[in-house]
């Protein structure tokens, strides 16, 4: 098996993590928060201690580390709570992902919030003249910016997105699904309101554990509510970070998983991982475009990328190529990728594009694997 | 370390669950519903069979069964997504916890919902002539019950309670964080609307994975949004269940733990782990007799519990008492359990109690360990 799916999630993941998960949490798998004894302590301390990591990593001690099961469930928790205390005008890039187009159409349809799509040029270069222009007659309430689009894996210009929203007085949130741990950004930077991690993709944990990052003295409304093994009496939410916004249990085993990848991640270290990826990238696009039938779509290769690349092939649509590949046990990921807006952009909408995503952890075996199935679906066309 | 808080979490897990869920994990970790391939089957295949497992362990193979990452997390996608719809007059026990009651609490202070709580006996039994008196003056609109007391291990006739509901046309909800896989009721019957269970309690499995069932035929509005890998081109959430209320990427490594701990409760067999459990919960209240200075709260022998004692220490508060049982290396829970409600009921709020909690794997060492324990408090006292 070759696995070219890693912007769904990374795989495989650190040697050592599947052992150090299991391991911590046959000893100690017992319910943190709730309770004061040594071997809770020792939950607590892993908790505390992968809140520390994620600071440290991402450079972002400013910030407070709140945990969530999925980066769409801490989408749902910022967007929704943001739009509570009442935001009309929302931009948000035309890469943005079901998770947020998805909770954003909810209110529109109820005409609470207005959805604005910034403007990017056809060759995917922003021009910030046209952005400031758009800014200029709608002010904005809040901006949402994914860091790479999950379809085609372009870095976006965040930094200077958000610069100049911050002149507007905006919120800002930057989804890091495809990014965290992969590119840095400036996090602690006053412009950073806001911030996604999704777990189990760059930052190579196990699923079922992913979070965000605030600024401690934003106002944000909870939309869900529940036990927090603090303050129990009081019936309204906590107002103290995290506890305000993780509700019910702590998935342990998961902080477990996170806890041992992102030490994995600090020894490597980010810088190289950046490197090794992009140079996984580039093997991959030199292999794609050997072959006539292989149409890459938005591929500038004068701007920046994560390990992403999206295609066609000629005369077979996306999901007949999925099958294909998938017979020569090529895993990818075809069709919208769960986000249409993106293929509208690319004008691959509705069918989508074959997505080919790689890793840290692609290797020569996963492309001669590739390269094979590539020549022989070659002789067959 | 004699561990008696198995109502947070139960610990250990069986003994197989630790190696089969990582092995799994190790060789199948893809997302699932993102592409079509073997690998990935294999994980669609065991996510199917997780939710065959429960439906017939659970004996409710008439209702859907959805994932989410805790109970607190499936009590507000159903409370919250019910009060979307407009109902107004809510009941609730006196025992409900605070993933209820805190969800209930912030529409209750915006008007949108009324709480109502069942009439109680002192003697902890309920009488129905007066439940019947309170819905005949308020028709109730939802009636939501725990199954069992996390406080005191109560189990509560919901059967009854909903029958009667039934009557007046309620929507009901039965939360069975602290029953489900150790107390069978007949959840196929149409008087079970939705019902909630956590992976990580009475399943046995591990945190991050816990959910609800449901009636097929119910509209339930979403309050969550999201990709679900599955008509994405929509921006309304897909009407079809589960991937409705089934948002971002499912948590794998969970579902692999409570597929492992589900076998193994099929092997043991419910009735059997409810034999067990009621033996340590014998055992756990002979032992905790013995001893002047221990006071049980809310335990009528007559009645039914799960494996859940609570009571005092003559002359220390719970929190100070629960210091000093760690500092014999004892586990248990001390304060008010996230359920405020339930111990303004039982008159032991705001200080709360001492919660000591079995399960299955609760030992002669275990109570060995607490016997020496309160031998030597005993002395000291």
């Amino acid at each position: 098996m070759a696995y070219f799916n890693n912007a769904a999630t990374t795989y495989p993941k650190p040697a050592e993590l599947y052992d150090a998960m299991i391991s911590y949490y046959r000893y100690n798998g017992v319910s943190i928060g709730r309770e004061d004894s040594l071997v809770s302590k020792n939950a607590e301390t892993i908790v505390q201690e992968t809140r520390n990591q994620i600071k440290m990593l991402l450079q972002c001690d400013a910030k407070e580390v709140i945990f969530q099961s999925s980066a769409t469930m801490a989408l749902n928790i910022i967007i929704q709570g943001i739009i509570k205390s009442g935001v009309y005008n929302i931009y948000i890039s035309p890469f943005e992902h079901n998770a947020v187009t998805r909770i954003l159409y909810n209110f529109e349809k109820q005409n609470i919030i207005k959805i604005h799509k910034l403007l990017i040029n056809h060759d995917l270069t922003f021009d910030f003249e046209r952005i400031k222009y758009q800014f200029d007659a709608i002010k904005p309430d809040l901006v949402i910016v994914s860091h790479a689009s999950n379809v085609i894996g372009l870095l976006l210009p965040v930094e200077e997105i958000f610069t100049l929203a911050k002149k507007y007085d905006s919120i800002t949130l930057i989804d890091m699904a495809q990014t965290a741990g992969l590119v840095n950004c400036n996090l602690n930077n006053e412009i950073f309101d806001y911030v996604v991690f999704a777990g189990h993709k760059t930052l190579y944990g196990p699923t079922g554990i992913s979070g965000f990052l605030m600024k401690p003295d934003l106002k944000l409304t909870p939309i869900l509510f529940g036990g927090t093994g603090y303050d129990s009496a009081n019936q309204d939410m906590p107002h103290q970070l995290p506890e305000r916004f993780e509700i019910g249990t702590i998935n342990l085993l998961g902080i477990a998983g996170l806890y041992s990848s992102l030490n994995w991640i600090e020894t490597v270290s980010i810088n190289n991982i950046r490197t090794v990826e992009k140079d996984n990238r580039k093997k991959l696009v030199e292999l794609l475009s050997k072959y006539w039938f292989i149409k890459l779509i938005g591929n500038n290769e004068s701007l920046e990328y994560v390990g992403i690349v999206s295609c066609l092939i000629d005369g077979i649509s996306s999901d007949s190529a999925g099958v294909l590949l998938n017979k020569y046990n090529i895993q990818v990921r075809t069709g919208l990728h769960c986000a249409p807006l993106a293929h509208q952009f690319l004008n691959t909408y509705p069918t989508g594009t074959i997505r080919f995503s790689v890793s840290y952890f692609t290797s020569e075996k996963d492309f001669n694997e590739l390269e094979h199935a590539l020549d022989n679906i070659n002789k067959a066309l």
